[in-house]
């Protein structure tokens, strides 16, 4: 087929003309001008920006034996604790008890009724001990039963206005800092990065472009069940309230492969539930970059893990033998602490 | 977030110069000297030709009320009798009964075991009466119990030399030329194309890059469930009998929403395993392309459809109220007999 092979080089080569200059030595170019020039300008000097550098500079360099093109040049990012904040618990957790006490209203029953109840009535020592059966009855009550397009506009009606118990902000204004620059600094090298994260890939949709310049065909996540259907003659996608994907410890490198068919070259956790994914990407041939944040920082966000105060934390766990893995396998562990100039951009 | 969102707009400013480049008046260069200037080339003159070109000239002409970002052009495209030959049996299907044959060395069991005694003994009476328990038996066996690794090196194998039994060619070359000119027409103008088939997503794969131009992340299918574990220390992904996701009919348009998350502007199809894709499609605002290859050439290819001699086949189903639903809802149908000039590229 010689028409379909002579379009796809030239496709091809207009792609990598493109990469190419992206990729030169030039750095990003980042904020105002008192930023530029500077690469990574929210991160330390120090091993964890040093692997990154070093990690484009192998994958992109033609002259590398670690070359490799555009098109294999995938990253992929959990969310939860790696690109925002996760504590004191998940900011879907948050909507879901909020859209509660809105939907209370128009369920009289869930008065008297557990799980609902505790929620509404704001008893938190009840809320602590929810279980696997609690969230599923939240969930159920909270994320399905609308359709896509519906659930899409709640949540972003919700992200408008909601804001943090700690910092009273936006929950998009958490997100890290230095790590939206790793974003764009991966993007500007022919990078494609995906969010691979255990949280509801939809519930991430509402707002992923926006905060990370990351589409929606590359969110990855967990989902429930949706079916098509005809509603007054009208294609709808309703949500039911059944699990479809989890997205998170072994459904990570699972997820990869159903949504991507590419090993990444790159990817970032923070958790426990990362684990198969950097083990997953480690594997394969060449150059990898593997990556945990490390919550170390109580002062500026949290300090949870090993080390920390929390290291019994059930959100973000960092186990012990995580950190163990990490080292046995040369993985880099970035520390908030000392790592990151800056954690938020409004700081 | 200043600096995010001004590095977002500068490489959606470089994305829009690149499609501004490849949207100008100048067509798709293709073949030798001969086709340039020529677009779409194997097309004849007619209204589908001519829906496809206004529709694309609707979507990026600036000056359009139905122009839309790069970003939002997505075209889907089903494979089988959409994309390349589906009789007088899916390919895949083709693959699997080889696949017993090679295998069964190694099971002498099957000798006595329905549905591989008919498969081995080339009983094609018997397999023409294959159920559903009995395609899942030969799936279970063929392409499950190895590593997706694995799997994809036998299936690019078995198509570097099995033959199809009325032109002798490779599978791969039973690819229509006109939809190949459409693929790379709608790239050239910035749209992703999405294989969205009810064959098996793994499959289509081994071979989409090649044969179409189009990237593993955007090929969506049916697919078996996989499992991530240790073999020898070493993290594999391995596929297991068992059906994780069935891409037809209603799935369809559930299987564009979760891997993609967006609504196609234009759908192409070819059987009743498309009328949701197509029914999704349309539902969008704007302009939209929703099409039909519809098989009425029984000297170049095959016939078979409401008109067609085998109207009752169950490989490709053009039903009546299929038929009927393209009219109601303007739904352009492709004749492979009069509006494709040429249908291989071999011809």
């Amino acid at each position: 087929m010689p028409m379909a092979a002579s379009g796809r080089v030239s496709r091809r080569a207009l792609l990598l003309g493109l990469w190419s200059l992206a990729a030169m030595p030039a750095p990003v170019f980042v904020g105002g001008l008192r930023a530029q020039n500077v690469l990574l300008p929210s991160w330390n000097e120090g091993p964890a920006k040093e692997a990154v550098v070093a990690f484009v500079r192998a994958i992109t360099d033609r002259a590398s034996p670690n070359y490799m093109r555009p098109e294999d040049r995938i990253a992929t990012f959990d969310q939860d604790g790696t690109l925002w904040v996760e504590h004191p618990v998940y900011t879907q957790a948050m909507f879901a008890l909020d859209r509660v006490r809105v939907l209370a209203p128009q369920h009289p029953e869930w008065k008297h009724k557990q799980p609902f109840k505790a929620v509404i009535a704001g008893d938190y020592r009840a809320m602590a001990k929810f279980g696997e059966a609690d969230w599923a009855a939240i969930v159920g009550a909270t994320h399905a039963g609308i359709t896509i397009e519906q659930f899409l506009n709640i949540a972003r009606q919700w992200l408008e206005t909601a804001r943090d118990p700690r910092w009273k902000r936006l929950y998009t204004e958490l997100v890290y800092q230095p790590m939206l620059e790793v974003l764009e600094y991966l993007r500007a090298n022919g990078f494609q990065t995906y969010i691979v994260s255990g949280g509801g890939q939809e519930f991430i949709r509402a707002y992923a472009q926006r905060v990370y310049g990351i589409l929606p065909e590359q969110v990855i996540g967990s989902s429930i069940a949706t079916k098509y259907q005809l509603t007054d003659g009208k294609p709808v996608l309703m949500r039911l309230p059944k699990v479809f994907f989890i997205d998170d410890h072994d459904g990570k490198p699972v997820g990869i492969n159903l949504f991507i068919g590419k090993r990444p070259l790159a990817a970032f956790g923070n958790s426990d539930g990362d684990r198969e994914m950097l083990e997953w990407t480690g594997a394969g041939d060449g150059v990898r970059l593997k990556m945990l944040v490390y919550h170390d920082d109580a002062a500026r966000e949290y300090a949870y893990g090993p080390a920390g105060g929390l290291s019994d934390t059930k959100v973000g766990t960092f186990s012990r033998s995580l950190m163990a893995e990490a080292k046995d396998r040369g993985w880099t562990v970035i520390s908030m602490k000392t790592d990151w100039k800056r954690i938020f951009a409004w700081e």
